[in-house]
């Protein structure tokens, strides 16, 4: 989606230096944040996985007020706009040229707005489908969970299709599930909700973990554990998540057909009830 | 090292758009060349590898002569200067938010010269000592042998140490050494120069290569291998390459000691007769 505006360290800008280590080396965190009524949707949880995520690379991570104020200023900037997309991008900042850094460095900042994607209502009421990507995640424990800017492998898998699918499910190399492209993956299975641990990819989204608490809220037993490719061909349902789709039921994996089952239903409910978000009226 | 001079798609500059897919995603490559008397050191081999990787990410690669035209154009607003670090980064351009790109993206070239980095001329003459990395490098097929800029585990592995160490070594999940953090590795063992094959991770270095080549039209036998810790912990000799620093002896790796023998030395030797750079001359 094309950007509206953007904010560099605290100026509207739309160009960062070459010397930038996110640009170098990918060494930075991003957050993808819907912006609903102007506000800021799990704003805590997103801020939290940034804090997180700083922690891990070792970067100074930005007051929450100074980007909440980055993001009311865009909002004003692009007409007050009611929905749209948030996207944080923090870099360890500009250095010379190796992958050594001072601690001194001053982090580079960037805040954009974009226009909300429109995606069909039959993405919600349906189903998506999706593709099984070749393309595997590695395994790097250190890294996981983290939202970084590492993201080659999912250009490469996402550009494995078109417009056929709408999403696509990735594998590590022992042939587990981990999650899809910009998705987290869950799957039903005797009435029991799983989605893959992300202890050695993946992320760790923002609306996989409301999930896992709207579960355990509502009595529906949810578990996080390794989850086989066969696991998910022969599951009774399964659905994706992320923080700008809310929960798309999948109607087909490759071949494999699938239900829209109660226990999705149910689930998706909850979110609208529990956090009064219904993804599905930003469709077109 | 402190940028001299920079280009941007072909005029002077020192900024990226904040929508560059390199700065997003690390969706991009990059080739660091020692320009010795104002000419590209391996510049052929460094063509390809760009190629190559241009080829496995599907971006489309600059014509050999533009980038030639810049560095040139770069050397010559330097004062002329005859020895320096010539960095090409190319990225599949800019794009909205989302892995998904268009095939008529224009890639961003991005030039730049650095001062030649100053090493003290004892790391050729005595050697270098190298920590083991607890960092590991994941494996990943697709984009193993690539110089992609997707570089945090490069980030977190160099900043383990700060001077106490000239390089650090680092093995993937399986305890296997695949590289060093800007260098590749070879160990010596009973006259058999070996080197870790470069399949599931890693860099295909262009040092690495000239010095297999060396080896081989020397007489001197060398293999690509799987190379376990201990092997490199029990061996002979061990020294690293790569295409700003020549060749390394390693003098230690963490407390185990290594000689500077003789099949070093000679192939040292054999890099100085056989292309005439002797990169110790650039020590200080």
């Amino acid at each position: 989606m094309a950007v509206l505006n953007s904010i560099v360290n605290g100026e509207l800008s739309k160009i960062i230096s070459i010397q930038d280590r996110g640009f170098n080396y990918g060494d930075g965190l991003f957050e993808t944040i819907a912006l609903v009524n102007q506000q800021p949707v799990f704003w805590n949880e997103h801020y939290q996985r940034l804090l997180k995520g700083c922690e891990v690379l070792g970067i100074d991570c930005p007051a929450e007020q100074k980007l909440k104020g980055d993001i009311e200023k865009l909002i004003h900037l692009s007409r007050n706009i009611n929905t749209a997309v948030a996207k944080i991008m923090v870099t360890r900042g500009n250095s010379e040229r190796g992958y050594q850094y001072n601690d001194n460095l001053v982090p580079n900042v960037i805040v954009s707005l974009s226009a909300y994607p429109s995606y069909p209502s039959s993405y919600w009421e349906e189903g998506v489908k999706v593709k099984l990507c070749e393309t595997r995640l590695s395994s790097q424990q250190q890294l996981a969970g983290i939202k970084h800017l590492n993201r080659l492998e999912q250009v490469l898998a996402r550009n494995e299709w078109q417009d056929e699918y709408q999403e696509g499910l990735m594998a590590n190399a022992a042939g587990n599930i981990i999650e899809a492209v910009i998705s987290n993956v869950f799957i039903i299975k005797d009435n029991i909700v799983q989605t893959p641990l992300i202890i050695n990819a993946g992320v760790n989204g923002i609306m996989r973990n409301i999930v896992l608490k709207l579960c355990k809220a509502n009595g529906i037993m949810a578990v996080e554990d390794k989850i086989s490719l066969e696991q998910v061909l022969a599951a009774d349902e399964v659905f994706l998540t992320n923080s700008i789709i809310g929960i798309w039921p999948v109607k087909h994996i490759n071949s494999q057909a699938y239900i829209l089952g109660l226990i999705t239903k149910n689930i998706m409910q909850f979110l609208i009830e529990d956090y009064s978000v219904d993804y599905a009226t930003f469709s077109i």
